[in-house]
């Protein structure tokens, strides 16, 4: 007779972005004349730009004809994208890393969801604290992380890293040392980053201790600051302690168009075992390559116009975030963030709960935020909002926050 | 200090396309005079029908306008192409099938692949044998399979259900219960199938054994004869028992644009887990939902246009199929399959093993096909050619092996 993984019953009930949605759907309901302006998610809203769209179209003209038809992708991406990845996204920062490395996929979330499949059993994982919520619960599904305490909202077998203002969002070295570390950088939710130097610092312990990083770069596109890593392979060390995931949701605005890769390089060994013919092996197997006409989109993010027009793109968002800020400033909040991260963290007035602060939002200013005591409990009294929204609604939002 | 999980360094060497791509190479540099014919890989030829590429082209415009504009898909899959499935592919051969029990992925690969995280670490799997790879592999990865003999080429805590022309390609019940049972019918790679009344003996079987059968119905479209099932749920108690697999890469050409879906009944429960509710979450945590714009081509093969140009499609792979089939039996060889799946199954000669035999082929008709004995060690003496390549192509490739 079946079982099932047991693991899945101990994930706590309902995934934050949903019972946010449930609150915002009652509101709504009950109050039909109020217009939401939702800052809530990290989700785009501009459109593709024209040159990703031609690309699109140009590809999609292939598909319909039989001599440029396209059948399955190599597993691990094509090579003119592998090759225009390698080409900007690292050797043009001076980072020793090979199109072999690179391996394309659907995107970064479930490449951070799948990574944990190349680590034993009993692999201990450290976090920072808050988080976004895949790391984790990958983990959990796969029964590493011992017991959930609904109570300090932490599991047994998880090492907690809290950053908070105290610590100027600087996760610090944990007492225990853990097998593999996590880190978005810049980060999510938080909009903060480090500098290069203080990656360079987890660089060397990771090194130093055998631990393995997870580095999430996915906000690599709003660094604005000089000394701030755009990879972690700028740090000397990581080819032997870092595997990176980049996405183009945010860089490009690929939320629904799905793509994403991740960096294994050759040099993270483990006795006899190479961490990069694993997921090599790990994508043959379970993986059919991202489509071909959504690849091409890619080649097409580093064309000379995909370059000039996204680099738009990203002023404009980074523009939201700036508008943010200042307006929370002005309205007498402490915030932090969006600056190098399309991510504004600010501490929630009064002593409010993250929830509380939420539903006065709600509420007061009709504004949907995202409480940050969802992502961990150091996020407890810290509130995000995302520079994702059009500027009219950014501008408004703020112009009703400030008349509160 | 992290260590890796070592049930990969279990899998054997060479995944089987690979050696065949190598051994293609080497003798095509050798001989570079030679036009060789591949009916090897079961990729399709055809280009997209237009009603594909018609919905891709709108939906990338759509992409490309703020109005219009589609960021992150809901994880489970847009509710247009959910209904179009529900109603197409369920509701209209009167099986109760709802919208909310089916998941759009980005292919039945991953799909086939992923399914095993929902149950125990101890769970005993039954496959047949010959066997697409993916679905043991997936399980071996996951520490489930025990060891691996390199002389039977068998794992030893796999159930095998050997199918060969000794029992007509049907898999009888195993001795030794299983807990899951894959079964991809009409099959991959023998292109047999069974009766509809022959899988309601399964469906009874399993609810009996309190056992969960894994239904790839990724052929199903090239069913020809009456009394097969076009899926499971056409079977009398598969909503207690199974889950079905789907894939858009064969009855629409899909293998570059990926899309695949999954069926989970609400009634497929173990104590107080619903296996529906455990694949949402699974789907929410380590995936961002298909494309938009590919959903939107999947929407299409359901259109009216989209149905009568695509049932053209198959007819011209069918055709192949019933010029191999032919031809093979003219050249006096001993066939199965081709009548209601892609894929024509031969016996090798003259007591060739299936290795031999490829040489054989390749080297005297500079054709190149799959050896049986690469699906499992039943598959031995036997050898798969595809009917997804051209027309001329397939003719060609019959004239040269009738001369031999």
């Amino acid at each position: 007779m079946f079982q099932v993984n047991d693991n899945f019953q101990k994930l706590p009930g309902s995934y934050l972005f949903s019972t946010i949605a449930k609150k915002v759907s009652a509101y709504s309901q009950a109050n039909p004349d109020k217009k939401i302006i939702r800052l809530g998610i990290g989700d785009v809203t501009q459109p593709l730009v024209p040159a990703i769209t031609e690309a699109l179209h140009k590809a999609v003209d292939e598909m319909g004809n039989a001599e440029t038809f396209h059948g399955y992708a190599p597993d691990l991406g094509y090579d003119f994208l592998r090759s225009a990845i390698e080409k900007n996204d690292y050797q043009a920062r001076g980072c020793d890393i090979q199109a072999d490395e690179i391996f394309v996929s659907d995107g970064a979330k479930s490449d951070s969801a799948d990574i944990q499949e190349l680590f034993a059993a009993d692999t201990k994982i450290a976090v920072c604290d808050p988080v976004y919520p895949v790391y984790v619960d990958a983990n959990v599904m796969a029964g590493r992380t011992g017991t959930y305490n609904p109570d300090t909202q932490m599991w047994s077998n998880v090492i907690y890293m809290p950053c908070t203002s105290e610590n100027h969002f600087v996760p610090e070295f944990p007492k225990e040392t853990p097998d593999v570390i996590y880190l978005c950088l810049p980060n999510n939710p938080t909009g903060t980053t480090i500098t290069k130097s203080q990656l360079q610092e987890w660089v060397d312990y990771a090194n130093k201790v055998g631990a393995l990083i997870i580095y999430d770069a996915a906000y690599e596109a709003y660094i604005s600051e000089e000394d701030v890593a755009h990879t972690i392979y700028e740090c000397e060390g990581a080819r032997t302690c870092a595997i990176e995931i980049k996405s183009f949701s945010k860089n490009a605005g690929f939320t629904g168009v799905r793509l994403g890769y991740t960096v294994v390089p050759k040099d993270l060994k483990r006795g006899e075992a190479s961490l990069n013919a694993m997921w090599a092996r790990r994508h043959g197997t379970k993986f059919n390559g991202a489509p071909y006409i959504v690849q091409r989109a890619g080649e097409a993010v580093y064309s000379d116009a995909g370059k000039a027009q996204l680099k738009e793109q990203v002023a404009y968002y980074m523009k939201n975030a700036a508008t943010i800020k200042a307006g929370l400033q002005e309205a007498g909040y402490t915030v932090f963030g969006g600056v190098n991260a399309p991510y504004i963290w600010l501490k929630t007035p009064d002593q409010m709960t993250s929830w509380e602060f939420f539903d006065y939002l709600l509420e007061k200013a009709n504004v949907v935020g995202t409480p940050g005591s969802g992502f961990g409990p150091s996020g407890e009294g810290y509130f995000r909002l995302t520079a994702f929204g059009t500027y009219e609604n950014t501008v408004a939002a703020l112009d009703r926050i400030k008349a509160l």
